[in-house]
């Protein structure tokens, strides 16, 4: 058995309650095969399991962050619908972990970002991208619309905008995805992860139970009509007000102290 | 009992079909006390029932426009689930209020506008701010996530965006805002009661009744599907032609000459 | 007869797969009456059916690209309400049937978009403008608000945006609907056919398949929950990767060579 193939898809690294996921196929430009799908979701498991990572940055090697699916996978597959089904579920499944993750996702952008690799950014809570960096939903080029990118994409893009991209196959640049919602920032090259660090440890410092409160309230909320979702989200922040790190925070603020946060 | 106390929370001023209502407790930022919520909501069914009333601006008074939830009367609440329920529930109804209401309102921001202030601003159909104003929903910082707020920002807002104001409680300046599509427009500081008194005075030309069909379904077909949205809003425009003031205006602008509004 | 009222009201031209649908009434700036849309519905049925068509350019001729209603046959109507119903119905079968037609369709705004007109822009896959093109739902000032050209508009441009729109009756020049995402584009007058043609070209070379499955997906998972919109995206992966065109596609790519799409 070759050593190589042997190496994690996937690497962690943990510093100061900032988790960082890195897909590590950067001969495949991080294709999102079946094994690559499978073991971020396995490492967004283990993650939401550890109580010490309070954010996930989500990272990639090589010269593109995601080129999406593996087409060699695919054509593998051939006709078989069954499979088909199966990796297009996979795909599903591990955008729907992102969101489902207790911790914010912050996507680190270092370079192109195509297909189901530019729907990971968009899936991912916050992103920001190097300048250089560019994005595409190019499906299209090859007769496979990207129509689950697409899902993700019209969630952050104007309908205008998104269409362009999926009838187009067009790669945008990363202050046009700025300018578009794509992505929160795009900052130079070498400022990439300082950026991401700063963001992430803003983050890091807030109450954990509150961030998964918060975040799950986000996209539950987003589906419903207004009144749903003053409903919903009124019962949100009285559950949340009863949690001990409200009731410590809502003090501190009024006494002038800082707050200390037990995650409960 | 003390003179200050009894001063009114919300006051009123009429000129011109334009109705005022001013937020006053500088001295608290004009935080969203149980009685400042109740005063704002009877303002508001007051002004809903005034034919003589086109247009609401709403203002506050003070350092801040508003600062959100009062947080000591929070505190106070302590951990008893159902007053702070009734609360939050309040705050829900003052938000579906002011855009249940008849007229058409605009948020004058003068000054910073945080949490369930934000709110109020998100709200309002229309919103102009000084260019020193600024935006935040900064619940993480206290453990109380602004999961209320976010109803409200998330439907001005992109995704990407919302959720870096949510998760990071860091404040955005006017002219983010105004790119961010919170705010209509972002003006200097001096300019702000020209700018909002010349939207107000366009509106209140309008017929009254065109006003109230047409918000009335703004925020009605925004839940639906498109195709349910089309039936719905076909309808809508039939009973609108049907109208006085449309056969009026209609007719108007084929014989050039100004309409006369009779609000029926 | 005159030959004047006999001459088409939509003209149609073939090239190279992209079919140029023109409103030709430059005197009633193109308002929709009832026989304008139906000519306009007749024709998208037509190109619908004809696989020689790739992409559909939607264009006007005269001053104005659009006025919206004839508002001389809404008076004639007067207060008939099943025949204002027929207009309304009318008009919004149109707007759906040119999301649902097979070809992408591009909105070619050379001039002023007014009510229904600013609707068709809103509801055209995609749009480019000249820079000296303007927008407005103007419907406000002659008491009958645009409520069914909402409904493209709100799917497009941010509620603020949209809402000073709808309530000031105010036109917007190009630059601002290429922010507020209205357009894609606004480029200069001189350049509009070069851009257009650069567009469809591109869109032309696709897939005819991929594009109807593409443009299918996109309006029906925008209704629907992120979950139920990825269930629904999956499956039309898996059809979208039975077929013919991106068996080819896929292995086209693989093995480095030109896609030879045969729309099956």
């Amino acid at each position: 058995m070759n050593a190589a193939v042997e190496s994690p898809l996937v690497t962690r690294h943990d510093a100061g309650g900032i988790t960082t996921l890195t897909m590590s196929r950067p001969a495949s430009r991080n294709a999102l095969s079946m094994a690559m799908m499978a073991a971020l979701i396995e490492a967004l498991d283990t993650v939401d399991a550890d109580h010490a990572v309070k954010v996930v940055v989500l990272a990639a090697e090589g010269p593109a962050f995601c080129a999406g699916h593996d087409l060699k996978e695919l054509r593998a597959i051939g006709r078989d619908g069954a499979a088909l089904a199966a990796v297009f579920a996979r795909c599903s499944s591990l955008m729907l972990r992102m969101q489902s993750l207790r911790q914010p996702i912050i996507a680190r952008v270092h370079a192109m970002a195509t297909a189901a690799g530019c729907q990971l950014v968009a899936t991912a809570d916050l992103a920001i991208a190097a300048d250089n960096a560019k994005f595409a939903t190019p499906g299209v080029n090859i007769g496979l619309f990207c129509s689950t990118p697409m899902v993700a994409l019209t969630r952050n893009v104007g309908a205008k905008q998104a269409m362009e991209m999926l009838l187009t196959g067009e790669a945008i640049d990363a202050a046009t995805a700025q300018r578009y919602g794509l992505i929160n920032h795009a900052v130079p090259s070498g400022e990439l992860d300082a950026a991401i660090m700063a963001l992430a440890a803003k983050i890091a410092g807030k109450s954990p139970l509150t961030l998964k409160i918060g975040k799950e309230a986000f996209y539950t909320q987003a589906g419903k009509t207004t009144s749903a979702a003053y409903e919903y989200a009124s019962a949100v922040m009285t559950q949340n007000m009863l949690a001990r790190d409200a009731q410590e925070g809502v003090g501190a603020f009024i006494d002038k102290r800082e707050p200390v946060w037990t995650g409960c």
